[in-house]
């Protein structure tokens, strides 16, 4: 007996999301749709030039976990904020929500972590993130009791940013599969990918039970230019993966099992940003549920779908009212 | 000739805006509609028993200043906020939209001011402001001669809760006046014309030329119990008054003049925060450019309209679109 479905470990986020046009990333030499890490004084000069913001609580693993109590399952999240106004928020949103979450905070260092967030006309998202306190992240932050308390240790590709965060990653994966559970991780961006394919691809060899990704960044692991090439060689990996292509739905694989679900309908597309981390915390509720597959890929379009609809990652509507 | 078409002061505060029900507001005891003030120790409560939020800058005079630069009008703003994360998203949101706000930031006390905002499923906001750093707005931070450069001073009620910003109004009223501008005031909330009743009619009676208020305000204001008793009543200040009564629209008078406008049509009601001072930012805009009262209530409606389809008091579409 479990006492969470999912323990979440990632970067802790305050987001700050604003609309901008093509021209602006242009100016600021910005790539669509991908996530930029920046330091603080590239923080500030962008915030400087950005329109008005809306803050709102963000960290892909955070938005998934979330996504998670929002639809009624238990969560815990590890994650570093500073002990400011943003920790703060960041905080008491995860906690309002239900997701334990205990990791003490920074009391000095730098400040909780933003994600400038630019949404263009098309609803694309383009992220920079500032990591700030994030960076504090490492392996004396993971509780194993709480490891081994969960059904699914699931993690973002992007803590690999930070090496003791990888070294906390590691260490959880550890405990967990000692506790006899399962291990998942997203790989969050195909710049990402680009920058950590071969320990990625290590990673899943070796350890990984459950794998997340997006149709970018499949194909940038496996270096393929079809989808149909990467859904090949994740197979020859033998791991449980569930693969995100946008409007076209997703594909979920086990074996020489394939699961082809559609995407939920929406009735308007606003803001894309978590619509991959909601996408998580459906199929993880359905997984840990003992659902099938196709009903697990079911309940992540659902979730992604409501997320895609409004501006922000975190859900507007309770999520388990939708499913 | 002018600099700006509108200074306006205000308490500098950022909203925290979260989805509630009926019960939570009996609960903790909250009049549904109005805005009450709380302590810091209350505010901490409060912000623990919520679910989780959405953080955007508002203050009522903030959000119509954001308006009116949205709406393509030059706009100044002063208000209080401290120098922490907070403060710097205040700063930042009013500024990116192109308001000029120069306001020194209190660099020791309270922090920046939160307005907790719960909004029921019937779309209405139930306000609980803790003043923070607003409460060190003062004479000291009234600018006479950017006062003499706007067309309009206009302020927020809300402002007679601190005694030092009242004095602070009442300094820049006198400025505007001795260089041949005019005063506006908003009446905020119909608590706050209980609590300052007889202060703001001999307000309105001897300074303001401008008065925005609703239905329920300008009824308490003149403590009748019919929208036409309060009419008649503001008609003998023999000042410009322009009354708001929500889906009704609302009614300028001016001398003997009436001028009954419609509401704009709004495809979905979601989230009232705002709609008053939207209103404001409409009608001035159309005021300050010489517009007929009737035409000036008619901005004011499209304003208010693009505000409450939409969780936030701050506009997310250009408004000079919408016109």
């Amino acid at each position: 007996m479990t006492s969470y479905d999912v323990l979440g470990i990632g970067n802790a986020i305050v987001d700050v999301i604003s609309h901008a046009d093509e021209a602006f990333l242009q100016k600021h030499t910005l790539t669509k749709g991908s996530m930029m890490l920046i330091d603080e004084a590239r923080a500030e000069t962008l915030y400087a030039a950005m329109g008005s913001g809306v803050e709102v609580s963000g960290g892909s693993c955070g938005n998934t976990m979330a996504g998670i109590a929002s639809l009624g399952g238990k969560g815990a999240y590890i994650g570093k904020v500073k002990q400011d106004q943003l920790g703060a928020v960041f905080s008491h949103d995860l906690k309002a929500i239900g997701v334990a979450f205990d990791t003490p905070q920074a009391t000095s260092g730098p400040s909780t972590a933003r994600c400038l967030i630019l949404v263009t006309p098309d609803a694309q998202r383009t992220m920079n993130t500032y990591l700030g306190a994030c960076t504090g992240l490492g392996p004396g932050d993971i509780d194993t009791k709480l490891v081994a308390a969960a059904q699914v240790t699931y993690v973002e590709g992007y803590l690999w940013d930070e090496p003791e965060a990888k070294k906390a990653v590691l260490k959880a994966f550890d405990a967990a599969h000692a506790a006899g559970r399962l291990v998942s991780i997203t790989l969050s961006d195909s710049f990402c990918v680009d920058r950590y394919r071969d320990e990625f691809r290590a990673l899943i060899r070796d350890k990984i039970d459950i794998l997340f990704g997006n149709e970018a960044e499949i194909k940038s692991l496996y270096q393929v230019d079809s989808f149909e090439k990467a859904l090949e060689a994740t197979r020859k990996e033998g791991k449980i993966a569930a693969l995100t292509r946008s409007e076209k739905g997703s594909v979920v694989i086990k074996g020489s099992e394939t699961h082809a679900v559609p995407a939920a309908p929406i009735t308007k597309l606003v803001d894309t940003t978590g619509a991959g981390d909601l996408y998580a915390s459906g199929f993880l509720y359905g997984f840990t549920r003992g659902k099938p597959l196709a009903e697990c890929a079911r309940l992540g379009g659902v979730a992604a779908a409501e997320i895609i609809s409004h501006v922000g990652p975190r859900p507007e509507t309770p999520l388990r009212d939708l499913i």
